[in-house]
């Protein structure tokens, strides 16, 4: 019996969707009173983890999950020693910077020099502001990133952005964007390629439906 | 004005009760319907920030709150340059090793070399297992740490207790306490060393409150 360890949060019911058209029910996960981090489908053919999405790939590389669902975001941030099998195209939202607007900056390379750029996605950032040659001081948050530009903490932020809302709402504009992200089919390397459980027809029916057009 | 950070989640309702015993009134972060993350007491005497616990620590270093309240674990696992100035005394749990009820271990010195321990608190967890000098794995977790053993991808977790009902729901004993944690007033050094805006005057009023025997 293969495990699939699924994210909480925002790719959680577009997970459950794509695993429903290929036979695997893990509806009750949505169930608002559901308190069981462990489920298997109705029919038994497979076990369902629900785990924080940072936490999927941990999982997963550990052989603990041998499929998993995670947003690109957090394999960059991470890189975890996982296969990255397919885009599965939903979830869409980018990785930008952004500050305030009534700043007089327009682009990452105008920041100033040991600027300061708030973030959850530490690395990203680093490796972000080291590529454009651009010294400065990542300040690692856990949440509310926006906050430190408000607070004059930092003079940007590094974050996801989806509908842009949270920006607008906090007076903060993006002028860059790290890359764009989705969420992703992954597995344990070792049990696909040994292919256990016969974890290929699953990714098979998941590549396929994957190729339809979306309704 | 001074700037305070108060923590998100389980400290936050104590700790506005006892800036409430010095005159300065946040009960709007209380309301479930608050959205702002930035309030000013009525009197405009105070400013407080909602954040993250693990984002108090950093907003009193760079000094964007002079004061802030977060619990005695985040300070030992980030270590943050803060000065720590009173045990406020609520909020009493501790960082504990638990293993599945039905694993043979009753101590850590009886985990197996190389074990896994999945936690939360990765440099606690890691500083208690070297002065153990027992050489083990720490799996960093985000969330539900208690399902690193009951998948069977760790022998043991270190994580906060404290009514011990999420470890009793998931099969879980205690064998080993790290520390006791509670809440403590931390502040920005160097504010508090030049006591700017008077910051010595509201931290001995919550010493002294302090002082008082408990209700």
């Amino acid at each position: 019996m293969i495990t699939i360890a699924l994210p909480k949060g925002a790719l959680l019911s577009d997970s459950i969707a794509l695993f429903k058209q290929i036979g695997l029910d893990f509806t009750a996960f949505l169930d608002s009173s559901n308190r069981q981090l462990q489920i298997s489908d109705p029919t038994n053919t497979a076990k369902a983890l629900l785990v924080r999405a940072q936490d999927v790939p941990v999982y997963v590389e550990y052989g603990q999950a041998q499929l998993g669902i995670v947003g690109y975001d957090v394999l960059l941030e991470k890189t975890p020693k996982v296969a990255n099998l397919a885009d599965l195209k939903f979830g869409a939202c980018r990785m930008s910077v952004a500050v305030p607007a009534k700043s007089p900056y327009r682009s990452s390379i105008e920041l100033p020099p040991n600027g300061r750029v708030a973030s959850k996605f530490v690395h990203c950032a680093e490796d972000y502001f080291r590529r454009l040659d651009i010294p400065v001081e990542i300040i690692p948050l856990y949440g509310s990133v926006e906050l430190g530009p408000i607070t004059g903490m930092s003079d940007a932020i590094v974050d996801l952005v989806s509908t842009g809302r949270t920006l607008r709402e906090n007076g903060l504009v993006e002028i860059d964007v790290l890359f764009e992200s989705t969420a992703r089919l992954i597995a344990h390397p070792l049990s696909y390629r040994l292919n256990l459980d016969h974890l290929d027809q699953w990714v098979n029916k998941l590549r396929q439906i994957n190729l339809k057009p979306v309704a």
